[in-house]
């Protein structure tokens, strides 16, 4: 049974406890926050579980196994790294750190100390993902032409990053799951409207080889939450709304099939229209999932979707689309 | 009675000769198509119309009082000048021109004959748009923070020019007429996948003053119709979904307040959430206003909101967004 800490327990801490709690092969053996209201409301529903205000103290404590981190971004490098001195798995919330130089040095150690790293990429253990990796690794959707995801809502604003820190890494760690292939550049765009130069609006463009191109609204400051992705393929196309109880994901025999006669400029345009199909989407909580891997991962070893180098792959395109942001689009090659 | 001449009975001029030939003011006197079969169908629907396959004929003929041009853009700059130069007032498709050279001359052209121009930027007639505006006019947004506005289907390529120019005419076009203010650079991104040149979906950033923002997605290759945009302001928040039958337009009174207190870092984020209020939208056919408002332009004068002036603007924003596209992303100061 693998004693886990948990360090943070805000906003998604709450989230590890219950599922690394239940999960089959974890338990929660030390929570630690340093607001103590968050503790005690802790304590009220795991009274078997210890509590601590003091980091150290979790990260040394012999009963805990590995590491989980829910903390603010800028203190994942320190607190992971402290865990992996002390011969800790860690599991990082996303993204995994705030810069490239932090990502690398962490996956160094990890390997060096034979540990593990695994970061909260939720998103690429959901059913709606798992579906739509199926769907294009059985080539369903044919090769793909654009990645569209739309993630906006009227926003928790983060104190310390920009909506693309906070909102992107779930679209760009989805992006780099289903495509297969590595994007070439970043160019980003977008606002921030409260002068402390945190941009809330971000359009960012991932351009792939074979023009494929992935394209990512994010947006604190939108009064309806969306949360919509589409995908066109040469020979399907795919609607995922993650908002959508029942129909999830549409896919549609949709396409456009140009044939070229004699020549360039005789063009034949065919559109292909038929049925739309909703596939029966797995229910399972992804977080569940996603702890039971952790535990497997460090216990048994093999591989991963999520773990430091894909986490790093996210740092990295995170900061190169920030740098673009702030020279207003200026094309930054990954 | 303004005797129309219209000039294409393709995919929009029967629109044109359906609306002018009832519009309060006007009736249509003429029209020309090279297509014999179009003109046959026409000739059917309208007995007191006269016919031809020479715009010569139609340019020229006496009756003919003002000319309406329904054809591919790169025929609209020669077709206005012949029109102009036989002394008569033209109302052009959007977009205006292929470039601003040729909008300009039409321009300085109309101006030396006293004739009009008039583009047919239709949706600035809607009730849809004409409520957005007096709702910003009014200050019932507060000042804008941004414009995000998403136009994509499954859609009829065109052979002659990409999706920037087919569709974003119209968002561009709302997006001038609703900011009051202008735009200072745009960056655009975007992909083509049929080998031909021509971009068949694209992502405009128009960057404004104050940090105002405007983002354009169009897309060729959308198994769904989405027509929304988005408009966030100080004070309220606005969903304009023109596919929705009912509450088309959704004003929502949520926003963002921050407050600073002692020095940048202690801001304090306040969420409003409050109602939301559908207003009535005014329901006459927007190409039926602009056609009466083309007829009073001709005749009275005064000021239209898409006069040849309001076109080539539209028109710079194509070429820069093009330019943009073309250069993957390359800023383009307007």
């Amino acid at each position: 049974m693998l004693q886990m800490g948990i360090i943070g327990y805000g906003y998604w801490g709450p989230n590890l406890v219950r599922n690394f709690n239940v999960a089959a092969g974890s338990q929660v053996s030390m929570v630690c926050d340093m607001n103590k209201q968050s503790l005690s409301k802790a304590k009220k529903a795991y009274p078997q579980v210890r509590f601590t205000s003091d980091v150290n103290e979790l990260i040394n404590d012999p009963e805990v196994n590995a590491v989980a981190i829910a903390t603010p971004v800028f203190t994942h490098h320190e607190l992971a790294k402290k865990a992996l001195l002390a011969g800790k798995s860690v599991f990082v919330e996303k993204p995994f750190t705030h810069t490239v130089e932090e990502a690398e040095e962490l996956i160094e150690l990890a390997e060096k100390k034979k540990l593990k790293i695994m970061v909260d990429h939720t998103f690429l253990y959901t059913g709606a993902v798992r579906k739509i990796k199926q769907l294009i690794d059985d080539n369903v959707l044919g090769s793909i032409y654009y990645f569209d995801s739309v993630r906006v809502n009227l926003g928790l604003f983060q104190h310390d990053v920009n909506v693309v820190w906070d909102l992107a890494p779930h679209d760009i760690a989805i992006m780099d799951y289903l495509i297969n292939d590595k994007p070439q550049a970043v160019v980003a765009t977008g606002s921030g409207h409260f002068d402390r130069g945190l941009e809330d609006i971000a359009y960012l463009t991932f351009y792939y080889p074979n023009n494929i191109i992935a394209h990512i609204n994010v947006n604190w400051l939108s009064p309806v939450k969306v949360r919509t992705t589409l995908i066109g393929g040469q020979k399907k196309m795919l609607v995922w709304n993650d908002l959508e109880p029942d129909e999830i994901i549409k896919v549609y025999d949709k396409g456009v099939k140009v044939t070229t006669t004699e020549g360039k400029y005789n063009l034949l345009v065919n559109y292909r229209s038929g049925d739309m199909w909703a596939p029966r989407i797995q229910a399972t909580e992804a977080l569940r999932l996603i702890a039971e891997e952790f535990v497997h991962y460090v216990e048994e070893g093999g591989k991963v979707v999520n773990d430091g180098a894909a986490g790093l792959k996210v740092v990295k395109m995170l900061v190169a689309s920030s740098k673009s942001l702030k020279n207003k689009g200026e094309m930054i090659y990954l």
